[in-house]
Parts: structure tokens; C-alpha cells; sequence
């Protein structure tokens, strides 16, 4: 009986393939060719199926549930936001998909591997299912908050997207409430990584690294909007690189030598950090300043706060908070403060695609102000749903895992 | 003098490539720049070399010579497709290099990876080289049967590339009639994965996952036809990825537990299994339900046929008659069944570059047969000359393996 | 003390990027859109940071390092590079950033690489540092005489990166007088590698090796040299990988078999080799003989050359003479030869954008002189420059390495 249980385990995803068929099959069809050049859709999708995928490797006995979980969680989420997407923008009660739906459904499977980031190694392959459908369908309604109601700028998704999944998987955690326990006596702990593991997280994060301007610039509309977010996501991201490691060699213990923790992810929080202003007239040097305080808030989180987070129950695998959490948070930060210094003069004829109700009228000042509201809602709603969806996530149906079953693939997978 | 003729064991290799070197001389030159733009060469690259070549380091100590003979058979065949596929189109006698040439050499060599998955550590150097000289000569035959004689539509390559890659393999397979033999007491299998090598095989399945929708769309002949190719080769995949993790928890004989085998390989039988009619009007519905059907199709396929057919003496080391091989036909019957449908309706303009002959009057009955006609040509030549070519390989002087150097790099190479 | 001097060994890091933030904000802008079209610059930035830092990861216990290392480096020197390089092009005292600007930021940050795969294993962090400082400024001004002084054409930088930045590592490597040293009994060699690291190592090769057509190609100034540089480029790459296969099987001590190294490494030589002339009309065949050329060349360099200059004190640990060095030159001196052959008849309108000199008059055989003066100048400069701050990078202030910690991840890593 419980075999027969165990078997089935995955059968309501079954389930759900065939609820996306249907869907699929009565409101999709072709979209026309006009947006067929969009930009930076095969290097976002490296991004997600490599790059994080592979970052994920990091944890010892952990490898093939990173990137077997990555995976399934990815293709099923980008098959649901394309739909919870477009849902709002239908015409004849059709969606037309496009490459640029692609990518965007894409963008949006971002905040659930950020979540699954957080929880890595605590969870069930159903509870990460569950929390994954209903994480997408609350990202893609904030994304539309976000983006036609308040009307905000947030190119890369700073907010809407690592935000949200940092704070989604923060709430979920909390919810979970699980403790670091110690393995008993001679066993291995596996909450940490080997040197074959760190080395293949580093495919992961490279591929991250390399990306990131064609994320941050992806959904740009002009040529010199693509360019400025392209321009300041590189120098971001190289300035966040040099900091990081600066920092990481003076903040750890073994005085002088790197910690490949915040290599692999400090490194990137330059690209989160410039996120939601990479297509504003920041100047390059700007965009170095903003990837030196990434880095530093990112090696710092890391050593301090992870920790003391986990003191109090709530856990972070991948400390995501570091990476996306609080970086995305500074990036909405900045989008408020640069906000300030928009004008017509600067931006001429971007200024309309950029800031669209600037074009009807907003002033830069009432601009912050959404770019506020759109930060603090995206966080409110992430904490608030996450753990409310965590709660649920407990129930027996989603086999939550024993404490003795954390960071072990042989829980999921027919090992060698 | 067993050490000399060791030692210049790869002199007819020099052979070939001198004769390569001479008939590019003879018959080559550089050919405009119209094609230039042509969309899915450098994905399609990353597929080849990274793609099938990391895919088949799963086995534990096999992975310097897949890495190698994939490279070397790769490097090998470009040269050799880019002539054997042109000679049937040559202007003066000449040759004209593009960049669309480029990737239709890419694209052919992967007949040719698909057969080497097939026999992976159980053939010889000089052995693969033979067969990847005579397979190129035929699949190229081929090709110009499917696309000029019959002239079919398959973009993706389902029948001429994946279809003749894998019984052309099963064929040499067939011919070498080898048994699965279990090793000497004490000494370590061979056959199959460590968990190292398993989490390097995932670098090549996801890259070729992720670059599937370009090498589907890739030789599509306008932005239109190219978008759709993209979105059917997308949703498929996603949905042969969430079914094909679901089946393999369900046939596992651990119950509910993931299988690595079909993680990596049945994920990918949606690109296949879409690929004669990824630029169809199919809908996007279809497209998902196409990808279902292939991920159970894969699954099923490695859990219940290979083990079968081993039994025969037909081994098929990637399973690639489950990944490639009835996908393929799967492929190729579709192409078959939407033949049917195509109206000059739905296709308007396009009609004449997708379903040339029906451009010039065949009806849609007949183009459906002529689907048929190819895929069966297909197999009969990849099986009739797969087989011989089987046969005429285990000559001595391709020093064909023995049973205890199966599946070992130290046959290959000087090991660390 | 020690203590506290080691926790801010790389300070004066902060230093040199708070420098670099100063005159970004002084001298940079937003540059036009004009070349957002640009090619090569994503493939070019994978080959910087995925395949030259997982090449480097051979070493078994030098992984963290290869790959910490080259991102440090490169995304300092990038910020560098891109500074140094445009101080000769300012307008009105300002760069205008565009893509093109960081694509041959990217570009020029290849130099250093190929000088740390000298030293790999060999220098701590702060002398690598300090040597890529002086080794960017050098290499741009270098790169300044080769383009604009000399104005030599040199598409694929195997005069201006690939030669300067080996023989730049080499007179480092001179000037540091390493000899090699047997470990103590019983402690483990760490100057070759494992079966696992190698296998890493092929994803930084394999990667190296798609891209670069798109390297050779990435500055080309019209569609047909662009097409032109690709082709030449592919056949290359692909006859000198056949080749260092087969002359590696033939010079390996255990006849027959593969060597890792040569695979890993003479492979690339074709793309080194035809760096020089890939824009040139030089014919398809002769680009697979100057392939041919390169594999032959750069395995016997492995074979023979690398441990005859390690007795005279010249450590090479990548061999980036066999990869980079000698195919640089056998580059540039193929570029003499053919620059004898331009004439405006088989260049028509692209004359004047690759041989700007000649399009103002001057004559092939000139044009040929200054391709062997930049060749020339190059190697002395580099030389010369390399050997003074080797000298230099031993002072203590740069913590050089004591002899049993060469090749070791400890000394700059936190292990697990």
C-alpha cells in the first residue's frame, strides 16, 4: 500500500500536464512574426536551465536533485506562466505566442528556482511542485501589479522577479521552520560541498555571470536602451566580481583566502544589484558604484546574516536572500532614488517605453513613489503568500521530509 | 612490430584527412554573403561538440574517449558532410562556402554521434572512423533522396538526421553481435555511471535541450516558419521533461524515485518527436501533446526494449533507439498524419518553401505518402548499410575490441 | 601582525578598482547604438570566462584557483582594458561605451589569460594582480602600434593577443626561475591531473573551440569578410583537431594512444594559426592546411619544446607556447606571406577596411613588412616587458610562493 503510494507519488502532476494541454489546446495559438529578433532568449534560457541549475550542484550528495529538480520545476513553470502571463492581455480570448512570450515565461520560472534555491535539500519533489504552482501564479499577478498598475520600470526584474523569489522562498521557509541539526556520529554531514561539487557550481555561476547583461536587457525596446543596460550590466557585474573577492579574502576566517560560497554567488549580485536600473542614464561609473556596494552587501550577508537567520528557524540553502533577497531590494532602492532624476531632456523619445506613465504625465517624484509601492507590495505579498504556502506545504499529501532525509539525493533518485 | 603498427594506427586517418585537404582545394571556394544571417549555427555547434559530447560521458570510465572520439568523429565529419552533401548542388564544379553550410555540415555529423552513442565503448578508434566515412557518404544520399527526391519536409531532421543516425547504429550494433558480459569476480563494471559522471552527462543533455528549439528551426525559410518551429520545439520539450520525470518515478523499480537514464535522455525525445513537424500548423496544444506522447514513448522505451534487445546481441550503450530512433519514426508518422491537413489556406505564402512539390501541385494525400516513402527509405538503407558496414568494421585491421577492453578509457588513452 | 598583513593581502586591490570607479566617472559615457549589431561579443565572453577558466582546471587541486583566478583577473582587467585601450580614441576626454567597446575589452583580457596559463599554479594572488595591471596597459599600447601605427590587420589577434600574451608569460616565467621539483616522499604531486579534472578541462576547451569562428570573425567590417573569417576559421579548427589527434596517438610514449593534453590543447592551435589571415582570401584548402600545420606544430611543441625549456628554469604550465605562442607566430608569418598576394582586384571594396594603408597606397610587399615588424615588435615588447615585471613580482610585498605551495588550492581557498 505504501508502495503503491510511493509509486504514484508524482501521478497529481500528471494531472496538471494534462489541465496545461487543455489550456494550451483551447486559448493559444501562433503569434505573428513581429517580435521575432527579441533579444536574449536562448541566453536567458541558458541561464535557467544551466545557470542555476548547475549553481545548485554546490551541496555534496545533492547534484542530481539540483539539476533534476531545476529542471522539472522549469519546464512545468514555463509552460503555466506563459499562460498566467498572458491570461490579462488576451485578444479573442486567445494568446498569440511569440518568441517574447518565450523568454518572458522564461524570466518568470527565475523566482521559482530562486525559491528553490532557499529551500534546497529540505523539501519534497511534491511540496516543490506545489510551491511552485502557486508561487507562479502570484509572481505573474505581482509582475502585472507591478508592471500595468503601478507602472514601474524594472528592466531586470530586480524586483519583480529576484525579489519576490527570495522573499517567496524566505516566507516558505519560515513557514517550514526547520532547524540545522547535526548528523549523529559517524555520519557524513551533508550540508556542504565536495571539491568535484564547488567545481561544477562554478558552470552554473559562470554561465549566470556571462548572461547577465542579455537578462537585464532582454525585454529593452530601442537599440540604446538595449545598449545602456547591456553596458551597465557588465561593469556592474565586473565591479561586484573584484569586490567580492576582495571581501570574501578579508571577512573569512582563514585570513586572506577566498570562500567559494560568496564566489559563486556574490559575484552576481552585481547583475541583481543594477537589475532595476540597468536601462536608466546612470553613467558607467555609476554602475561600477552600484556593483561594489552589491558585492560588499552580498559577502556581508553571507557571513553575518545567514546565520543568524538560521538561528531563528528559517533557512537558505543557497543564501538567496544574499544574492537576490537583498540585493533586488537595493536595486529597488536605487530605482526610487534615480527615479528622482528623470527628465524628458535625458531620456527624448525612450522616455515613453521606459517610463510609460511618465509619457502621460507622471512626475519623477510620483515615479519613485510607485517604484516604492512596487517594492514594499512585491515584498509584503512574497512573505505573506510564501508562508502561507509553506503552512499548506507541511500537509502529509507533499511527504515533507524527515530530518534525516535533507541534502540527500538517494531520497529521490536510483543512485550508482 | 606490433608496437609500430600501434603506433601508426590512425596513419589512414592522415590519408583521409590529406585527400579532404586535396578535394577542398579542387573544389572549393567562398560563396556570398546572402545567407549570412542564417539563424542556429552557433547552437547547433554548442550541440554537437559540448552537447552530444558531454551527453556520453555518463560512463564512468569512458568519458575522455567520448569527449575525444566525439570530438575527433565531429571534427572528422564536418569536413567530409560539407563535400558529400554539395557535390549534388555544385555551380562550375565549385563549391560555395557559407555559413549555411557550416551548419548543415554540423547538422549531419550528428547522424554520426547518434550511431557512436549507439556503440559507446564497445568499438575501436579506427572502427568509428570507418563507420562515420561511410555513414556521412550514405546519410548524405539520404538526405538528398528525402529532400530533393521525395522532397519531403522534416526541419528537424527527425528522419534523415535522428531516424538514420539511430538504426544505422542499431544496424552496426546488430552486425557486431555483442553479448553483455558480466566482468570477472572482483572486478569493477564498467558499464555504467559514477555519480561524477552522471552530473558531467547532464551538462550535454541540458545544452542540447536548451539549443533543440534553434537546430529545429534553424533551415526555416522565413521569420514566421522559424517562430513556430521555435514555439512547438519549446512547448514539446517542456512537456517531454515533465512526463518523462513522472514516468520514470512510476516504472522505477524503486518506487517514486527518479532514474538518471531517463532523466537525461527521454527529457530530450520532445525535440525529436516534434522535429518533421515543428514548423507545421500544428498548435501549440499539439505541440505539448506531442511531447507527452514522446517522453512516455522514451521512458517506456529504456526501461522495457533495450534490455530486450540486448538479449538479442543488439546492444545500445545510450539507448539512442529510445532517444533518437522511435522518436524518430514517431516523427516521421506525424509528418505523415499532418500531411493531410496542409491547405494552402493555412500556409499561404510559406507553402511553396515548406512543402515544395505541393508548391507545384501535389496534393496532400500524395505528400503524406511521399512522408511515409522517406521515412521507410530511411531505415531500410540505415539498417541495410548499417549492417554491413558492421560487418566489413570487425576486420583485424580495425583492431576491434575485445570483451575486457569494452567501456575503458586505458585502451585510449594515457590515463592520469 | 602576519595575521592582520595577510587579511588585507589583496587591499591594495580596493585601491585599484576605487581608481578605476574615479575614472569611469571622469571619462566614460553612453556611447550610439550604431554598433549594437556587433557580432561575436556573447561567444567571445563564454571563451574568456567558461573556456580559458575550465581549461585551466587540468591541475587536480588547482581547480578553485584556475577558475577564481582567470574571473578575478578578467573582470579586473576588462574594466582596465577597456579604459586603456579607448585613452588613444577619446573624444571631447570621453569614451563612449558601446558593445563593440566591451567585446574588445573582453578581447584584450585574453592576453592575460594566456599569460596566467603560463604561471598557473606558479604566483599568488596579489603578484598575478599586479603582473595584469602592467600587462593590460602594455598590451593595449602594443595593440595601439600593431592597428593604428604599423596598421597591420590582425583579425583574430594572433599577433596582438595570442603572441604577446604567451611570450609576455614567458618572460615572466623566465624571470621567475622556477625549477621543477619533485614533492617530498610520500606527499602527492599536484602538477598534473586527475580523471575528473580533465574532464572539467574539456568544457573550457570544447567551448574555446566552438567559438572561435566567432572570435576570428568579431571585428569584421562587412558581411562577406565576416562569412569569410567564420569559414576559414571552422575548417581550421576542425583539420588541426583530426591532426593533433592522429600526431598525438603517433609521438605518445604508449603507442597509439591519446594524449589529454594534446586533445585539451593542440586542438585550438587551428584557431590560433589562421588568426592572422581568417579574413583573408587565402581559400578554404589552405585554411584546413594551416590547420594541419597548427596540430602538428603545437604537439610536438607539447612533446618536445615544453620540457626542454623547463630545464632551463621556463615553467609552462598550460604549454601556452605550444597553443598560443608558436601559432601565433606561424600566424603572423602566414600573414607575410599572404599580405604579398592582396590585390585589389580579389578584395574590391573590402580592401580598404582590412589593409587601411594599402587602400591609401601602399604596396602589398610593404604591407607585408609591417605584418613582420608587428610581429616582430610584439614579441620583444613582450618579452622584454614580461621579464622586468617577473623580476619585479618577486619583491615580498607580492607574497610569492613558496616552493611546496605551488599548484595547491589551499593557500588561497577555504577547502572543504
Amino acid at each position: 500500500m505504501v508502495e503503491i503510494s510511493e509509486k504514484f507519488k508524482y501521478a497529481p502532476l500528471i494531472v496538471f500536464q494534462v489541465i496545461l494541454l487543455i489550456l494550451y489546446f483551447i486559448f493559444t495559438t501562433y503569434g505573428g512574426a513581429d517580435d521575432v529578433g527579441v533579444r536574449g532568449y536562448e541566453d536567458t534560457h541558458v541561464m535557467i536551465f544551466i545557470g542555476f541549475g548547475f549553481l545548485m550542484t554546490f551541496l555534496k550528495k545533492y547534484c542530481y536533485s539540483a539539476l533534476g529538480f531545476n529542471w522539472l520545476l522549469a519546464a512545468m513553470v514555463i509552460q503555466w506562466a506563459l499562460l498566467c502571463q498572458n491570461f490579462f492581455h488576451m485578444e479573442d480570448m486567445q494568446i498569440r505566442i511569440t518568441k517574447k512570450l518565450l523568454l518572458e515565461a522564461d524570466i518568470m520560472s527565475a523566482t521559482v528556482l530562486i525559491t528553490f534555491g532557499a529551500l534546497l535539500g529540505l523539501t519534497s519533489g511534491p511540496q516543490l511542485l506545489f510551491i511552485a504552482i502557486i508561487e507562479t501564479a502570484l509572481g505573474c499577478t505581482n509582475l502585472y501589479l507591478c508592471e500595468a498598475v503601478f507602472q514601474v520600470s524594472d528592466i531586470g526584474g530586480s524586483i519583480a522577479i529576484h525579489t519576490f523569489g527570495a522573499y517567496f522562498g524566505l516566507g516558505v521557509s519560515a513557514a517550514l521552520r526547520m532547524k540545522k541539526v547535526d548528523p549523529p556520529q559517524g555520519v557524513q554531514r551533508l550540508d556542504g560541498p565536495s571539491y568535484v561539487s564547488d567545481t561544477t557550481a562554478m558552470i552554473g555561476s559562470i554561465f549566470l555571470w556571462i548572461y547577465w547583461p542579455s537578462f537585464n536587457s532582454a525585454l529593452s525596446s530601442s537599440d540604446a536602451e538595449y545598449q545602456r543596460a547591456v553596458v551597465n550590466t557588465y561593469l556592474s557585474l565586473a565591479a561586484a566580481t573584484v569586490t567580492a573577492f576582495i571581501v570574501s579574502s578579508i571577512v573569512n576566517h582563514e585570513a586572506g583566502k577566498f570562500d567559494m560560497v560568496h564566489v559563486q554567488n556574490s559575484t552576481l549580485a552585481g547583475g541583481v544589484g543594477v537589475g532595476a536600473v540597468a536601462n536608466f542614464f546612470i553613467s558607467p561609473g555609476a554602475a561600477i558604484a552600484i556593483g561594489i556596494g552589491a558585492g560588499v552587501l552580498s559577502v556581508c550577508g553571507y557571513k553575518y546574516l545567514t546565520p543568524a537567520m538560521e538561528k531563528f528557524g528559517i533557512q537558505d540553502t543557497c543564501g538567496v536572500n544574499n544574492l537576490h533577497g537583498m540585493p533586488g531590494v537595493y536595486s529597488g532602492l536605487l530605482s526610487v532614488f534615480f527615479a528622482f532624476f528623470i527628465t524628458s531632456e535625458t531620456y527624448g523619445s525612450e522616455m515613453e517605453h521606459i517610463f510609460e506613465a511618465m509619457g502621460e504625465g507622471r512626475s519623477a517624484g510620483v515615479q519613485a513613489l510607485f517604484q516604492l509601492a512596487a517594492l514594499i507590495t512585491t515584498m509584503v505579498l512574497a512573505i505573506g503568500v510564501g508562508f502561507g504556502t509553506g503552512i499548506i506545504s507541511k500537509a502529509p499529501i507533499f511527504s515533507p521530509l524527515k530530518e534525516t532525509e535533507r541534502y540527500d539525493d538517494k531520497i529521490n533518485w536510483e543512485l550508482p
